[in-house]
Formats: C-alpha cells, structure tokens, sequence
C-alpha cells in the first residue's frame, strides 16, 4: 500500500469508468495524482451484464471495473475510499475534506462523481428499502429468487433489468408510463418474448404499501380491473440524476445545465480553471451516458490536463 | 457467410474502433448495417502494443482489433472488404460504388475511414518503400533483426515505434526537429533510458540514398561531424492526414478544417442530412485521436442515427 500523500497534482473525484480512464492516462503522463471515491466502478460496478462495451461481448459490471481499475493500480495511482463532503478553492489551490475529517490539497481537479439512481418520493419509499424497494438489481436480485417482483421503467436500464430479474423470479411485472418501451431494439425484443415478463404500459405507481416489508404496490390505472398488485420487490429504474452534494454545496459553482449536469467544454474543462469534469455528471459526447463516451472523456480530460500543466510551467 | 444485400439502412465505411463500435451499437438498435473496409481495424491493428486501452494494461493491436470485430460480428453486421471509389446522393438515397464495380445503396452514411500515415514527400521514397522504407513497425519490424534502423518522429507514435525497435534492432536513431520529444511522458522515461535508442534532436531528413535498398539516410544537420547515417531501415513516424478520397473527390461536399478533418456536430453528424462521422477522420473529442475516443465517437454516432431513424419514421 503506498503511503498516501497530502498534495497532489490531480485529485480525481469519483472512480468510475471516467475517473479510472482519466488516471490511466495521467499516470502515462506522470502526472501523480490521487482518486478520492465512494466505491471503485461507480455505477457499472452495480450494473449486472454489459453487452455494448466494444471490446466484451458480454462482461459483468464488476469485471469490467476490476480490468479498469486493475490498470489504473498498476501504473501507480493512490485511492482513497471516502465521501469528498467540501472543496474550497485557496488562492491557486484545492482544498478537499473528506467525511473522516482528512484534508487534500490539489492543483487540479477532475470531478468524474457521476449519477444517481432516481427515488420514487412515495411517503413509504424510504421505510421499505432493503426491505423490498431496490434501486440495484445486481446488489439484490437473488433475495427474490422464484418470487414477484415489478420493474418500474422502460429505459435501458429498467430493461436490463427487468430481462436479469426474469432469470431469477418467476413473474416480473415492468410498469411504464408510456405505451412503448424505449432504448435499444435488442433488449425490447427479448423483453416482448419473454415469458415471465408482463408489461402494463401507461402506468404508473403512486403508492407502496405492507406490513414489515412491501407486499404491494398501488398503481395510477387500473391493470385486470384493480390498482393493487401484489409483489414481493420493487426495482426504481426511472433514471439517474447528477450527484449534487459537491456541486452546489460547495463554493466552486460550477455552472450546470436545468438538469444539474456539469456544462463542460469540448477539452472537458469546466468553468472555473483548474476545474475538469468528466462522465456521466457532465454534458459532453451529446449526453449520451455510456461505459464507453465516459472512458473517452477521462482520457480527453487528462490530455487537457496534461497540457495545462505543460504550457502553466 | 451472410448473403450480402444491395441495399442497407445503414453502411458504415471504415471499420477501425469507430466503424466496429457504431456498427455494434448500430446492431443492437436493430438498424441492418453494411461494413465497408479496405481492412478490418484500421491503423490499430498495424500497431504494435496498445497500453492505454482502460480495460487492457498491454494488448497487441492485431487483438485488440479481434475482440472488437468478434463483438460486432456476432451482432449480425456484414461485411465487404473493398475500397470505396464514388459516393453519390441520388435523390434521398446515398450510392456508394466499390473498386471492383459492385454498388450498394443506403439511407444513411457514417464515415470512418480514419487517417493515413504522412510520407516524407523525398524523390526516392516511393522506390525504397518494401526496400528500407516503412510506415509501419507492426507490419515490417521484424525485416530488421540486429540490423540497424531510424525512427523519424518524436510523437506518441514515433515513441511507441522506437522502444518496439529497440527490442528487435541492435540500433536505433530517432530523429526528431523539434529539441524534446513530445507525448506521453511515461514512453519519454523510457526511450531516454534505452542504450539501444540514440535520439538526434533538432534534425530531420533530407535525402534517402541507396542502390537496390535504402543504405543511407541524408540529415539537414551533421551529426557526429557528418549528414550521413547508414541505416538498414528507416520508419517514418510524422504524423497522420486525414483519407481524402471520400471527402474531397466525390460529391458530398462534407465541410472539413484546414487539415481536411471532417467538422462534425456533438452527435457526430456533418453538414449533410444522412452523413455522420466517426473516428481519426473527424474534429471530434477535442481533436484527440485515440482508440477510446473513436469508440465513443462510434457510439454517440449510432445513437444519433437511431433518434433520426425514429424520428423520421
């Protein structure tokens, strides 16, 4: 284990497939530099099966983030797993607190935070998480094991999901506000012949109720003349939002789109010099949010990086 | 073999990492797609080893380039490995003729036909070529087994293509104009270490002299008292250019820069209706040409080109 030092060139927020790119190429640049993360992978490493990385037919989620992070070890990276809860900028410099209390000192930063699955804001949500309500198939699919469960999305994701949690319950019910499934053609596919799943489209669902754990969810619109459906779990896909905590509780005010994504230019720098994001919580590659067009921005962030630091001394 | 139709919604010409990957981002949208390609993989499988690639710490380029053509394979995509010689917009329909004479049709259109190697533009050049000349370490280093070779360049490229001769040759000269080498500085370290790499800055070359093969290489400036080396072998790395043949001898009119990369918008689309661009050839990812960024060029390309599909529909 390294000894982790208090300074850095680069700090590097976030340690999913943005975060881990840019510190491959930082470090091919010999620009020493520290990842400050929750968890190594970020969402991917959540995420069961991916079937569109160009180089892996089909790999789970957490060996894809083991090759990324395996690579970014190897060429000397330093990791710290803990919460960044405030950034201060101090004349030219970065100062990060982390929730244990440890100060970090940087010349430069790259957020690559990524997102957040999005909550359903129902009254009962919160008191039936781990006891029904999940928003990671790949964390709890297999508590429900030939049992009922319901999806609720129709994105990729909500796809992916429903088509995994197939594998491992015996009836899926994916609920959709609108009347078609959106995202790639292949997953809708295997959703539509899929027998274990049941589709209510133009539904949605408006309350979660049960005793200790959730034992029912109340739907918009009636489905086989009743609102009340019985499942055993409930999987949240309606979306991810930005992870706000270093945005706008901190005094770096990086300018944001409506949606809270980071407004990045096309070197991937922000606003504010010294300031780079990149990933899922920024608005670059079209916000098209991929494994993939995150790796890109990680490795176009570090090329502008490294030619700050080129041209600054 | 799939039977190859005459007409596709989509055809993609280049099949380096930009063309694979939008074609498998492409396959699993369910949009039929044609590859068309002098060859599979494009520059990287003429590359050596690839140590930037986030999932893989070392990987011949020739493997790279299979892992990626499997995956787009195994999604349906065909192929035709020929050269495109005319691309015609008749109508709404985009008419694409190949070498050999055979004609196919498509909707839509993605460009990726990447770069090609810069040449030295010296009289004898074109005659040393197989001879001494190369563009390509991958392909011909192993002519030079304890021979004595130069390396012109001083890029990533260049870099890379010296340390893989150090390996093979007994000596190796790297020429460079500028009076530092550029680039990764991880391949700097290592080429400044290398007691088989003798690195003649602030020189290029201006003369290529031999009888039946290259013999010698003529300098603008003597080193060690004369402008004369004797090399076995010399690999230009300078750079690359953009592949005209598409974009400036046909009738698409693609607006390109200066350098004749193709202007591309953030989804990847050029100024004609039904055209988009990916990879080398393109202005995109902050004109950082990289296998990771023309994977994900690849990617917001084919999404692109999905939403158009859908919306026009």
């Amino acid at each position: 284990m390294p000894k982790i030092k208090n300074k850095y060139p680069l700090i590097i927020i976030g340690a999913g497939p943005a975060g881990l790119t840019a510190s491959i190429y930082a470090s091919r640049y010999k620009i020493d530099n520290l990842i400050i993360t929750e968890a190594i992978g970020g969402m991917v490493f959540k995420t069961h099966k991916i079937c569109n990385f160009p180089t892996e037919q089909e790999i789970l989620g957490s060996e894809l983030v083991e090759k990324m992070s395996k690579h970014t070890e190897s060429l000397g990276a330093d990791f710290i797993i803990n919460t960044v809860i405030n950034i201060q900028k101090e004349k030219q410099i970065f100062k990060i607190t982390t929730r244990d209390k440890k100060i970090f000192f940087a010349d430069m930063l790259l957020i690559a935070i990524g997102t957040a699955h999005c909550k359903l804001d129902l009254p009962n949500e919160d008191k039936f998480i781990g006891r029904g309500v999940s928003y990671c198939a790949t964390c709890d699919a297999m508590f429900f094991k030939n049992k009922i469960v319901a999806v609720l999305g129709g994105s990729d994701n909500a796809n992916t999901t429903a088509l995994y949690l197939a594998e491992i319950a015996d009836k899926v019910y994916q609920i959709y506000k609108k009347d078609k499934l959106d995202g790639e053609t292949a997953l809708i596919d295997q959703i539509i012949k899929n027998k274990k799943i049941k589709i209510i489209y133009n539904t949605n669902i408006i309350g979660l109720d049960g005793n200790k754990k959730l034992e029912k969810i109340i739907l918009d619109t009636p489905y086989k003349r009743t609102q009340e459906i019985k499942v055993d779990g409930l999987f949240v896909e309606i979306g991810s939002v930005p992870q706000k905590i270093l945005i706008k509780d901190n005094n770096l005010f990086l300018e944001t789109n409506d949606s809270g994504y980071i407004k990045v230019n096309s070197d991937q720098s922000t606003n504010k010099e010294g300031v780079w994001a990149a990933g899922d919580i920024t608005t670059a590659s079209n916000n098209f949010h991929q494994i993939i067009t995150a790796c890109s921005e990680g490795a176009i962030a570090a090329e502008s990086i490294f030619k700050f630091l080129t041209h600054s001394s």
